[in-house]
């Protein structure tokens, strides 16, 4: 065996120690949101610290580096994207010291503690030292890993390996005023009637279970469980567990959660199985993540077709709804300017994360102070959305991402809403029948389009580049404003 | 600070660690047999390897034998336990090459698919390949940790350190003619009722809540799922997941199984939580693990007090269910000679243990090959049961263990029994009214009794130094004895 082979042989032993270190950090993960006792946590504490501990020993070992150089030059794909996945890892654990991560994890969860305290008082005050730490650690932690294009590209780097600050900044920056002013045309019309009813949440466990599986997420290679705040989390493609929060008086908001996170589980389960233990088997990032959540979700979850499809299963489910499809379509695109961005609408939705970009921009190069932040938040959701906060919880506290330490992550959000819109108009170019095949309740072209285009790459390539393989050279600013477009045009307003 | 405080820190952190691994391997074999959907084995089996084999590493590493060898003479308890029982893990990693160790995993695996197609075809010839590897794999592990009083103790050792085979011996022997004849004089009388009846799962898992939180099972530091084989783990005192197994034709089976648990969960649940992170917050042993299960199972559980408290608590439950507490106490003590170890009554138990004691000292000695197993197994339940099993599965191929390489783990079933009378005896002097206290439903002063006797130790002794302290210099086996011949004599029997 050559020095590549024998490099390539110890590599490949190594990401499969990581990869399961990986899934069981998932499990201990699932398992408190869901499962755990509430005595549990202190221990789930240490064995979590544990194995992150192991993790990165394993991830900054210098012998890992030694096999990345080695394989440096190699030109089998395969290699080159395990070494780019890798020497990404491997280059954040031996850059940033292991004093500033564990700082960084003591600052989170005093942070997540203050922001709670803050959202029970109501009170950015309570909140602001443990944010001004927080951000002055990540600026710490973007320092310590030398020059880049721009400092932001290294929280980036994190969640969407191979997006930059760059890219997103001028498509963030066309998206700005093309949404305000859709919502100003929307917003200036009427508005579709909301629904209302009780559906009984027992009832909407073996609904969604129904609804899922027809999509085509596998039960028997994953499950649906309750969580106070949804995710989901893939412990290898065979173990995908989702999770969703159901409400009594609301069907759809169940529902859309469910679809959700189905998206993600189904993107989970079509990995590479055969290339496990290679760091491909692996999603390409958390833009690319959401845009198949986001695609579930909006894209199909609230097409006309797929009420039409929908109604007769809800009726089996729940004899007593006699709503029909168009007026669950009508209640799932109504589009209004709101405060809340977990309660926001398909196209508001992006105007939150754009002010959050930009926030966070601002705070990590100092331009903008922790303590101007509220003022700043106020202003911008005045100027882009027409509505201002009465108070903090619904303002600059709303969201748990910045006390638990999470900068650059928001973006993923819209990225994955942009890069749904290419997708869908990719899609219906590529196969035409599928808006038919979703009425109809035949998803599998749906998901054979997003298996080969978007899953089986795993993380062999970047999530830009896989984008740009499956939809050519479409602008998917111009697609997302489409899409919206045209779901508006659709309702049927009397 | 002096080398042996260095030593001392250095241990505790590595205990530490090795706590938290362990921990993780208890959930993913909880999650594995509870919650994991079936296309997650795979991954599983991954998960645990990795775990399994950085736990070896970090339990056989040269450093941990250096820190071990400075504090070889400390006088300090909590170090000198310590030594002792991260001493036989260190000699064990060290003494058994890694590759004994993958042999024995993968004939495990192997011999557990031999087993399962055994049992599907009744055929024990399937099984005798696997099951010769496996006996000769363990004769390997013994050879190579040296001498012994009895090659025997380096098996007990894994699940009971601290009992021998020496002591055991004369023990079973002295038990083995006092059951025989017990279950002869019982057998020529007439036998108590079995009752019968329908009882609803649900309500069933509502019932068992209230019974295992009224004995003293803390449910906020832990929980109660459903499996098809019923175990408990124990992630640290608050969390401790018992399993259970409910029938709806037959209350009382799976309660005794619940009660059953909930002793192994009250155990770790009273573990030393100041002493997390030494090896003293453990259990001592399987032996001593069963003696709190079947205290609360058979002492507790099977008696007339107890039906006293409970039925009132079935009728709540059950309103439909009218049975007394005489009812349910002769159904509960009836005794009978039997095939199957799992379905025996308290005292035919024991004897389906001690055949499997001698039968393993047989096998591994060499004195007895697996071909002639069968024979030799009905044999002795000729014997000593009067009974013979018409098929392998009712005989030599009814229990998992062996088939997973289970060696040396039966004795510890009729440990806890002994262990348990002497127990109930030491208790009825020291807290006199404990009967009347069951009668009323007030646990609290035999749990108390329990914990100050038992849990606290945790492992700072061995599990028969702790039996010792707790009850003098009583004979176990008398008052196994007096305990079953007490239970029958209470029999009214009409």
């Amino acid at each position: 065996m050559g020095v590549e082979d024998t490099a390539w042989t110890s590599l490949k032993t190594r990401i499969c120690e990581l990869e399961a270190l990986e899934a069981v950090i998932q499990l201990l993960e699932w398992d408190q949101q869901t499962m755990m006792p509430p005595g549990g946590s202190a221990h789930r504490g240490v064995q979590l610290a544990t194995i992150s501990a192991l993790m990165h020993d394993k991830t900054s070992d210098p012998q890992l580096g030694e096999w990345l150089g080695v394989l440096s030059d190699s030109d089998d794909p395969h290699v080159m994207a395990a070494v780019r996945n890798l020497g990404r890892s491997h280059r954040r654990a031996v850059q940033i010291p292991s004093r500033l991560v564990a700082d960084i994890a003591t600052a989170s969860n005093v942070g997540f503690g203050a922001w709670m305290a803050a959202r029970e008082a109501n009170d950015f005050g309570q909140f602001e030292g443990a944010l001004e730490r927080l951000v002055s650690l990540r600026r710490d932690e973007v320092a310590c890993q030398g020059p880049a294009a721009h400092p932001y590209d290294h929280l980036l780097e994190q969640y969407d390996p191979g997006s930059t600050t760059a890219q997103l900044q001028p498509m963030f920056a066309r998206l700005r005023p093309e949404l305000a002013n859709f919502i100003d045309t929307v917003s200036s019309r009427p508005r579709p009637k909301s629904v209302s009813g009780k559906w009984a949440v027992n009832d909407q466990r073996c609904f969604s279970h129904s609804v899922i599986s027809t999509l085509g997420f596998r039960l028997n290679d994953g499950r649906l469980d309750s969580a106070a705040h949804p995710f989901t989390v893939g412990m290898g493609r065979n173990d995908v567990r989702l999770t969703t929060h159901l409400y009594e008086d609301d069907l759809l908001g169940g529902l859309t959660g469910t679809i959700h996170e189905a998206g993600h589980g189904m993107y989970e389960q079509g990995l590479p199985a055969d290339l496990a233990g290679t760091s491909i088997a692996a999603a390409a990032g958390m833009g690319l993540h959401e845009s198949q959540s986001r695609f579930w979700e909006n894209v199909i979850g609230r097409s006309l077709p797929f009420f039409e499809w929908l109604v007769p299963l809800i009726k089996q489910h729940f004899p007593d709804d006699n709503l029909s499809p168009a007026d669950w379509y009508g209640h799932a695109n109504r589009v209004e300017r709101s405060l809340i961005r977990i309660q926001a609408d398909e196209a508001t939705y992006n105007l939150h994360i754009i002010i959050r970009f930009e926030l966070e921009l601002a705070l990590l190069s100092g331009e903008l102070s922790v303590a101007d932040l509220p003022d700043a938040w106020n202003a911008a959701y005045r100027d882009l959305l027409g509505v201002s906060p009465d108070s903090p919880n619904d303002g600059v506290l709303q969201d748990v991402h910045w006390s638990n330490g999470l900068f650059g992550y928001f973006p993923s959000y819209t990225i994955g809403n942009l890069y749904a819109a290419s997708f869908r108009y990719q899609m219906q170019d590529d196969v035409p029948d599928m808006w038919t095949n979703v009425a109809d309740g035949d998803f599998g072209p749906v998901l054979a389009w997003l298996r080969d285009k978007v899953h089986r790459h795993g993380h062999s390539l970047d999530a830009p580049d896989i984008f740009r393989a499956a939809v050519g050279d479409r602008d998917p600013v111009a697609d997302l404003m489409a899409h919206l477009n045209e779901r508006q045009a659709a309702l049927n307003l009397n």
